[in-house]
């Protein structure tokens, strides 16, 4: 059994590129909250650097559900956004995924963050897309 | 008695320029959506167009609240979230706000939009601002 590909394939490169995704979140009151993210993506699960110690960690605690909306900056027109929920959440106590996503947006570091020991890395399955 | 001013001042030029806004709003179920979207600020207050025949009108009629994400494409550490929650939605049946809102993003129109009869003005109050 093969599954249709959730990623449209002409909107593919959207992902492959470092952008930043505007990532939404609920919160434990109901209401939405949307920040600006650093991403990976291996194809199939975008993997996010975060810690323990922020509000969007509690609020997917509580609701495992998100939301990624994604433009083409040359072409804004160009829009993706993909809804999924939290597969896991990873520790990432070196900081290692945080400097390779550093890396990924040209901002190459030559130490680990100073809050490594609550770095986590947070894996989610897209399973719909919406496009323009 | 003054309130405190909800966007800080050295970020209000990405509410004034046409950007887009990232709209996070949730659904009935409880999950989260967020689109991109054309908007006007009047320093007070954000304006969205949107038809009522769409998912995001039927999310804030069971949900009025919203969040708000913002990049400055030249620099997109300078970012600002918005949150807050629907204050009244207008009728525009003959789709002006939306031509004043093409104009500003650059897409000026001869002819209102054919789905004029159903456009709506949406109108948000931001009550919080974080920032990067």
């Amino acid at each position: 059994m093969t599954s249709e590909p959730v990623v449209p394939g002409d909107l593919r490169d959207l992902l492959e590129r470092p952008l930043f995704g505007h990532l939404a979140t609920v919160r434990p009151d109901g209401t939405p909250q949307v920040n600006p993210m650093w991403f990976r993506w291996d194809g199939e699960r975008l993997y996010f650097t975060h810690t323990t110690a922020r509000r969007k960690y509690r609020n997917l605690q509580a609701n495992p559900n998100v939301a990624m909306s994604l433009v083409d900056p040359e072409n804004p027109y160009r829009y993706l956004e993909l809804r999924g929920a939290v597969e896991r959440i990873e520790p990432d106590p070196t900081g290692a995924f945080y400097v390779q996503l550093a890396e990924r947006y040209g901002r190459p570091m030559d130490a680990p963050p100073p809050d490594a020991p609550d770095r986590v890395i947070i894996v989610v399955r897209p399973t719909r897309a919406t496009r323009h």
